[in-house]
């Protein structure tokens, strides 16, 4: 970690060394902690074009700017270097002047959340550890099983879910290899299992809102776009808000660049949560504390109640000079549909809530007619196949006969 | 199209300009077309540096070896450029050299299908047709609709597709934008159906099986794998087989780098059946016409029992000095999960069928201990959950109490 000066809590302040296992401030409640580089150092000894030079396409091209020993080894699955799409046509729809899609889900184990768990797996063996745990049922705890896989059985995942989770996505951690626990009771319940098993078992916490090393892994994605986007950065990037690790990780990469001199301005960041599901929206509206929220939308990864990353997530909004904005589930549904149609892109509901957000934002008048944005979708469709089933509209039904297929052809107009 | 000189029968030899809508031969029943190249002309003008220094990392950086007209707009979806991995473990485990895995499910769409459709996308405009038409419920159809729809709404899709469709791959036609027509009745009234709609509307055709450019686009899979090995090529070289085109495209591939000096062998081709559906190893197996026969598998996606390139395919394995091998059923769901929790790499039945039938061919000596493979994944496993979950197992259920949760860790031998 040739860069990293140490820890500090975003609270206090207060400064730590920067130990794989130092979660969380000990003097504060939440003391939710980022990690500190010697930004001259790097601009004194790294440049865009060594980076331009680099053949590792993964996120692991950006490591002076990640809190990574050289040596440590890397998850074999190759995370990172998704396609930056330019669409035209959504943008003249939306009434803005550029729109960049970046498509997150086509990471290995289909979620932007490959980044954080790539990163999860690097330091959980500098801190001696074989085991990683996590509990959760979405896309954090599949890209952890599937990272610690292509370490081909050097390494272990726990998951904790509660009774309840989907066959699907059971079927994702267990295909993985993972030790699933499936726990007779609620999330809570699952979740406080998971936290005294840690303890008992010493193992190494898979959790994005806690441990700050993760939040340096989601960050690849903003350095990623950067690099992608030659260094111009678009007036808006927008992204959807579930627990703000994403976000508050896309600024922490964008201020990165900024600070090293590779970019000139950190664009706005446009959050976006669910309207069933916004309690880090509000907290930015009111400038108060969180309040703990139900979780009503069908957008299942952005479907946070009780966010612990929401003080990061809201500061890292307002440094960009940013807005926060709320979609329902039928706008999100809407999106869904219109993105794949005009674009070949099939994201899951959470993850085209930013999309849906940005043309609100610009029906509002909040993202205005003369300026770029870019958007990123967080996860793959077919990791939610039955909301997608229910955003996709129904086919033609038809005899197998051409007389009733051109009458039904003329009369919707196909042909 | 600078360097293709035309077509030839692939039974009778008889010669062809390459118009974009010339399917089949004229004079032969299932009369094959294959496309030729001056390869001499390639060779003088095109080097392995000029391929490294082209920035597009999308199968269109092989455009000299690919029949397109370099103006023609490509589809913006970001088909090829997928991870190659090496596996020391699944080597050792199944007796060979070496082992490397090519991870085609993270194509934009999810399958190597998209490497044919993105071809059939660009091959359409060339016949000036606006509307391309396929009868599938796979990854053809799903490939044809993403690619179609990345055009941002200038070109239209129509899919042919059984009203037993299962609702999951309907969703991902419908989310495309794709107008599907559900046809009351088998597979095979659907297929004519279709056939009768594109004769009568003159749509352009993406049927793989008999479109020549088709191939063309999936042969760029081992033209990516080669220069990903650095043109060290295995002396094995692994897919699984439905109607023939993917191991045929393959072939191709192959045989045109040999052509122009890029490599200096051919891999032996293994080709992999399901046992429930093998008409094509029974065709290797006795040198005789194909027999068609039931399609009794899991493996949806090579589940053909009447394959039209069966020629194209055993010719190429011959011409190769492969071999053929079926698996069954559970020993594919097997190796989804074996493949799984040893790599992190999630494929669909039809996808790891190739990786099951590599190590049974290890263990009968047909790859012997000294020797490498490379085995391609041809889609992803989020495509099919219901059979992930049959090969996935159980996970370990417990009430939410830590010594409970212990007591199984122990007997389990978990922690």
């Amino acid at each position: 970690m040739k860069y990293v000066t140490g820890l500090h809590c975003i609270k206090c302040g207060k400064e730590y060394e920067a130990d794989p296992e130092r979660y969380l401030c000990d003097d504060c409640e939440d003391g939710i902690l980022d990690v500190d580089y010697d930004y001259q150092k790097i601009m004194a000894e790294w440049s865009k074009e060594d980076l331009k030079a680099n053949p590792d396409q993964r996120i692991w091209r950006f490591e002076p700017l990640l809190p990574i020993k050289p040596e440590t080894e890397k998850p074999k699955l190759a995370v990172g270097d998704t396609p930056v799409y330019n669409s035209p046509v959504l943008a003249e729809e939306f009434g803005i002047k550029k729109l960049i899609i970046k498509d997150d889900g086509l990471n290995p184990t289909a979620s932007l959340k490959d980044r954080a768990s790539a990163m999860a797996v690097v330091k959980a063996q500098e801190a001696d550890a074989k085991t990683v745990a996590c509990s959760s049922t979405g896309n954090a705890a599949s890209s952890l099983a599937g990272n610690i896989a292509s370490m081909g059985g050097r390494m272990n995942a726990v998951i904790f879910v509660p009774d309840r989770a989907p066959a699907g996505k059971l079927a994702q951690l267990l295909i993985y290899g993972a030790d699933v626990v499936s726990v007779k009771g609620s999330y809570e319940e699952a979740f406080y299992l998971s936290a005294e098993a840690i303890k008992k078992w010493g193992w190494y916490n898979r959790n994005a809102a806690i441990n700050p090393y993760l939040v340096e892994g989601k960050k690849t994605v903003s350095l990623e776009l950067a690099e992608q986007l030659e260094w111009e950065m678009p007036d808006w990037l927008v992204f959807s808000v579930g627990d703000g690790c994403t976000i508050a990780g896309a600024y922490k990469g964008l201020y990165d660049l900024k600070q090293i001199g590779f970019i000139d301005r950190i664009p706005r960041l446009l959050g976006v949560q669910a309207e069933g599901c916004a309690p880090i929206t509000e907290a930015f509206r009111t400038g108060e504390e969180l309040e703990v929220t139900a979780e009503n939308t069908i957008a299942d990864s952005i479907a946070v109640g009780k966010p612990r990353n929401w003080l990061k997530a809201v500061r890292a909004i307002r440094d960009s000079a940013g807005e926060m904005i709320n979609v329902s589930d039928d706008q999100i549904l809407a999106m869904m549909r219109n993105l794949g149609k005009k674009t070949g892109i099939f994201g899951e509901p959470a993850g085209v809530a930013g999309m849906a957000g940005l043309k609100k934002a610009a029906a509002e008048g909040i993202i205005k007619r003369d300026q770029s944005a870019a958007v990123v979708i967080t996860g793959n469709g077919l990791k939610d196949v039955k909301n997608a089933r229910r955003a996709a509209g129904n086919p033609i039904e038809v005899e197998p006969d051409l007389e009733k297929l051109t009458a039904i052809f003329v009369e919707q107009g196909v042909t």
